[in-house]
């Protein structure tokens, strides 16, 4: 079986040009057939203040009216998406940009509106990944570089990077071996988040419900996590944690957190 | 051989939706192979007044410092390529947005400074086009939707639509029987600019020297008619000029000016 790995970088490192450069270079050298997942970055939320659109948030999530998705659409698939792939070709690595319209590679639902109406908000569509299509750009070499953008009839939706960086390792487990991993801001998971020397380097799921329940895990690892294991469940043969300056080392297993 | 349609549209039809879908209907419904070639649209002038970026023009070419640079990545790039691509997937077309960047599909000089630096603006690098690249997409059953934006070691480049359709369709003879269509304002080349009825259906290269010497042919008519007769001469089967609303009959020959 063919190996993949499905890479996803947060906004924190899209928004550090010299990071960003360091980080391609070490992604265009890893072994074998690889994607990329980019999240936003704040430069959606700076562009979007000069062009008057304010950002609102609920939850930790951009409400997406239609002038936020055209902005997102500009951002994410245009000037992220492209900026990554002209830097990834100037390295030899044979990128490809794409947002879930482009081959229809991945759709979402517009996230049904109960207390609060979220937009053009997408939730994947499990079972929606174009894995025949994706293979066959795999197959002629080429890099894909994932803007977080889903489509749905007609329309993009703005969608969260790291679930679509999950679906797709998921989807891709049917016909590869894939390795998924997430480069965040910490160097994996921490028993005490002040303190790096804390990393744990492997974790399972009984570990984790122990640590959840003695309140070591919190906030935002949590589901974080939740999703490491449903991927690991579903066919992902493992999930790293850790920095995007580490990702040589977080793919071999050196650094970072391990979940298996 | 296996046939291919190129097909370029400009901003005017890019500017109006209901125009747009109709179009886009009508391209999605042509037989065989399919590559569309878009160009920028009054959009990205006018998200630059919003982000206070103006526009200068020199010879009708826009001068692209680097934050236009940036506003055309997103606005082309973005924008426009993404929003075409997924209304054609909503009508069954499996359009897949690229720039010159993506798979590397075509490359551009950064315009050499004489009495004018134009900065990121390109000229077509001939014999630049990725036509195994081009075609193993085609052959995917993929549509190849393509921003007026090239590639240069690192970065991209703002690049003239026309030149780009040129270059694919001779680029892509070398494999398949392709026909070229460029849709603009007018119903084709016309005898009398201010009479529809003086339509030219057919020309060739006599014709055109001959239209010319009296002044009957001018101004920008004059560069598209040379670079269709360059087509031709570089192995494009032929080359239409028309209207986007009469697609269907420009491919037929029913309509508009055919180059041979």
């Amino acid at each position: 079986m063919q190996k993949l790995t499905v890479v996803k970088i947060g906004g924190n490192i899209i928004d550090d040009k010299e990071r960003l450069a360091d980080f391609l270079l070490s992604f265009s050298r890893l072994q074998g057939n690889k994607i990329l997942i980019h999240g936003g970055g704040k430069v959606a939320t700076e562009m979007g203040t000069k062009l008057g659109i304010k950002a609102n948030y609920h939850n930790g999530r951009r409400i997406t009216d239609k002038e936020t998705l055209e902005l997102v659409t500009m951002v994410y698939g245009g000037l992220i998406n492209k900026t990554i792939v002209a830097q990834l070709q100037s390295i030899g690595a044979n990128a490809i940009g794409l947002t879930g319209a482009d081959g229809k590679i991945m759709s979402a639902q517009k996230r049904p509106v109960k207390n609060i109406d979220y937009g053009f908000v997408g939730d994947m569509n499990k079972d929606s990944i174009n894995t025949g299509f994706l293979n066959s750009l795999l197959n002629t070499g080429a890099l894909p570089v994932i803007a977080p953008l889903t489509y749905n009839e007609g329309t993009l939706l703005n969608t969260n990077a790291d679930n679509i960086a999950n679906e797709i390792a998921k989807a891709m487990s049917a016909i590869m071996e894939v390795q998924l991993v997430f480069c965040f801001e910490q160097k994996g998971v921490l028993l005490d988040i002040q303190d790096p020397a804390s990393l744990i380097k492997q974790i399972n799921k009984q570990d984790f419900e122990d640590l959840k329940a003695k309140q070591v895990i919190t906030d935002g690892m949590i589901p974080k996590l939740e999703n490491a294991f449903e991927a690991i469940n579903s066919g992902v043969k493992n999930v790293k944690i850790g920095q995007a300056e580490e990702l040589e080392e977080l793919v071999n297993g050196t650094k970072g957190t391990t979940i298996s």
